[in-house]
């Protein structure tokens, strides 16, 4: 077992591979949580859907805590207490910025863009002036982000091990793949599938 | 599209079918998330390795908010804006119960058990009363437990509609599977892979 702090490249890795992440922010005076898209662009990541609400926003410029999880397997203890997950965990927190400027945004926006979906900055209709107006996007320097990464067996107890009698190890998470795409109800037939979506 | 508050059999299902939850308490007045392991038992959900430590037990007592993530697809929209994510999500709040009493213990852990890995609690050894005195399990009561949920795809502007230039829908997240199991570095030779986990 090793729970570790990793270096940069693997923070990278971690972000760069994830779909969603989970923000923290105290709100009303009680911490809430819950998941969203985001982006990295160098030291920087951002998030655009939890800025929506001008209060979350307020809140998350006070103090927001982002956490990027990547399961890779259950971990299969000899005994109940030893049962544990392996993962790479990505948390940084700190005070988000809220981004003004147009090219910030637009920035911003691209990042989370192409993290959910690669291609699309590209082949999708760019954020008009208005629509960069109207967006929220905030940003957190990752610096001072941390990694922590379980891998390996259980740690069971030396008897346990000894006994020979319960099978120990990990099963791992098959990494995530992509059913068939599904048109929109109001898409035209003869447009097919483009390559970037078909070949994800 | 449709973001709406499910009913009780859904949040259920939601929960039921979930591997681990992001959970957020306030730790020297800011927020902190991280995932852990989580289990149901009726409308009380348990969680356990986010109570290891005294100051988060305590802090969690005082409020906590946990958020179980299901990602079923991303939806690509005919311009930047409109791209979103398929989900659903259960959200809990509410002060914590630090279960103190020996049975109370022995039916989370057995929940949280369950959940990461069916069939585990009649396999492996149970823990002991030591065991049983050092684990720290938490509740918080479902009751008041909420729903969201998004499905179908983008809601693009009538003109990009119109244009019939970009592909829209939705890609679908492939149900999570299971890749070979590993046995742990010292598991016997003879020992192998049981049915709950080799036909998981």
């Amino acid at each position: 077992m090793s729970r570790a702090d990793g270096d940069r490249e693997q923070l990278y890795r971690i972000l760069d591979t994830g779909l969603l992440c989970h923000v923290a922010v105290i709100l009303d005076g009680v911490p809430t949580v819950r998941p969203t898209g985001y982006g990295r662009d160098g030291d920087t990541l951002y998030i655009r859907s939890v800025a929506a609400a001008e209060g979350l926003r307020r809140a998350a410029a006070e103090h927001m805590s982002v956490c990027v999880t990547q399961l890779d397997g259950i971990v299969y203890g000899r005994s109940a207490m030893q049962f544990s997950m392996n993962y790479r965990i990505v948390t940084v927190e700190g005070k988000a910025i809220d981004i003004l400027d147009e090219e910030g945004k637009r920035r911003g926006l691209r990042a989370v863009l192409e993290q959910i979906a690669p291609g699309s900055w590209d082949y999708a209709r760019r954020p008009d002036a208005e629509e960069l107006a109207a967006a929220a996007v905030l940003a957190i320097d990752l610096s001072a982000a941390r990694v922590a990464v379980r891998t390996g067996g259980p740690c069971d107890r030396t008897e346990d091990v000894a006994a020979q009698q319960v099978w120990a190890g990990e099963l791992p998470v098959a990494r995530p793949g992509w059913d068939t795409p599904v048109p929109a109800a109001d898409l035209g037939a003869e447009l097919a599938v483009p390559a970037h979506i078909r070949d994800r």
